[in-house]
């Protein structure tokens, strides 16, 4: 059973050598060099019970705690540069357990490009892995510049978490394919930096996905004084069938689910076919599910001949429905 | 009970109007002014079952969260600009915790000028405060450059806060007087950014001592490679007495109670006196309490007419002594 120091000493090695001009792990404080412009920041935590669901190992638990902050980060268009970690370990934890936290660290700077640059540790009850994370940027964009007009985008399709967690949680059934792509959602996370960097200079407004396609809708139209009407959901292969052969609400879990990591904003009309392209040439793509409209706060969704409202639901920490 | 959304515009409201140049609560991302330089940054995070004592309020643990990253930009002279919160709260937490908790951060931003930039909340089975902080600086004091013959100082006593712990969580006796010193030393943490800002420029070596005493000295043998010999333990006022009074270890109180969040660091011998009077300047002190020595790792105080070691005991997360 390692103890804090234990502990550092695995981190401090997944880190590695550091970048010219970052301190080694270890001292007081990090240090990362200074650039121009603004300093960009984001802080995330996961908490086991919340955020672990069955069947996701301590080392995916760390990297989905970096992928959480790269998230937000991918969807401003700004590459992070380093990360610091919280630990909150329960006490007892064993070398295996440390040295998949720490793996998980390893996978996530890998990934992402970015650097573990410091932390510190603690005992709690539960598994809580805090993450903080630095970049620059001279300007990025926010969730306010919406107008009616604009096109509604994501970067990829929905419901595919939530699957994954009724697989994960209570046994949903599902074909071994659909199952497999379903619970890899969930256990890797994998938002993408370079479709976000690509598409930062099309984008109008943009935010993270991570509470579900609804909420991000509600959030940009709030924040931009707009309302949406969405022509087409934007539903994972798979998701519809899954949901009906299990008598869930299909609908639901692509607006509602949450977890998907993706990027969901707005472009100009006459940007869209290059925004397309600079997506894809990133590697990912762009999905257009309906547009901005003048009805502020109004988020609706074409059905049949008419409209229906989507509600603002989605993931809400404390809140009871 | 707020739920999530409440809780954002509580803290969004602590926080109140950004500086020019901030970015403003709510977005994925925050954002400060960069400055030339390198960014400094720390996180620490506050768990209710070993951080919380009983006695002390949520405002008084959202205060200390932010106090426990403030210890370490003060040790290397840094003055912080901004930081984040990340929060776990159980569910059901009720409109007044939430409410104490936004206020401690607003006294913390008052107390040492730093300004809450973001954060977020999340569920958890106890309290927990990440913290993440951020500063800029063209150079810190780091732990390594202390020599054979610097002074070894500290910028404040030892004592206090095992002391109010032993009040506070096992009902120990003592005067009215001291208690009241003792239990304010461990519900609200001082450290004093003045103090490291003015000392700085004479430290050689320097870091907090939130593990204790010992620990801190130790930490600072080993970085430098030195030893220590320390001649007068920095006992606070009464500690002693408390201690004997109590049946306690009195110099194990002073050197392995930890909480103490002031600076331990070297200066030349040529310095001190420029050094104390800086300390007195920014409203401060400091305690000349032995020397660092050529016996590498060597930690040891005198006593009586010999020496005796210094173990390297203190606060281990995840440790069973």
């Amino acid at each position: 059973m390692p103890d804090e120091l234990g502990v550092i000493a695995a981190m401090a090695k997944a880190a590695g050598k550091p970048p010219r001009g970052y301190s080694v792990i270890g001292d007081d404080v990090a240090m990362v060099p200074s650039r121009p412009g603004r300093v960009v920041l984001k802080t995330d935590m996961l908490v086991e019970h919340t955020d672990v669901p069955p069947g996701m190992t301590y080392r995916q638990a760390a990297r989905k705690a970096v992928a959480m902050c790269v998230s937000d980060f991918a969807a401003k268009g700004v590459r992070p540069e380093a990360f610091m970690v919280s630990l909150g370990l329960r006490s007892g934890i064993g070398r295996g357990d440390v040295d998949g936290l720490a793996q998980g660290l390893r996978d996530a700077e890998e990934r992402w490009g970015v650097h573990l640059v410091g932390g510190d540790t603690n005992e709690a009850e539960e598994l809580v892995v805090g993450c903080a994370m630095v970049g620059f940027a001279r300007k990025v964009v926010d969730r306010a510049g919406a107008s009616p007009g604009d096109v509604a985008v994501v970067t990829g399709p929905f419901g595919l978490p939530p699957a994954g967690l009724k697989i994960l949680m209570a046994g949903a059934r599902s074909q071994a394919r659909f199952a497999q792509r379903a619970r890899k959602s969930v256990l890797e996370p994998d938002p993408d930096l370079e479709v976000g960097a690509a598409l930062a200079p099309y984008l109008t407004a943009s935010m993270d996905s991570s509470d579900g396609l609804a909420r991000s809708l509600h959030t940009l139209a709030k924040a931009s004084g707009v309302g949406f009407v969405v022509e087409e959901l934007p539903a994972a292969g798979g998701v519809m069938e899954f949901a009906a052969a299990n008598g869930f609400d299909g609908a639901k879990m692509v607006l509602e689910g949450g977890e998907e990591y993706v990027i969901v904003g707005t472009v100009k009309p006459s940007e869209l076919q290059a925004a397309r392209r600079a997506a894809k040439k990133a590697g990912g793509r762009l999905i257009a599910v309906g547009k901005a409209t003048a009805r502020k706060g109004e988020v609706v969704r074409r059905e049949g001949g008419g409209v229906r409202a989507i509600r603002d639901g989605g993931w809400t920490h404390l809140h009871r429905s």
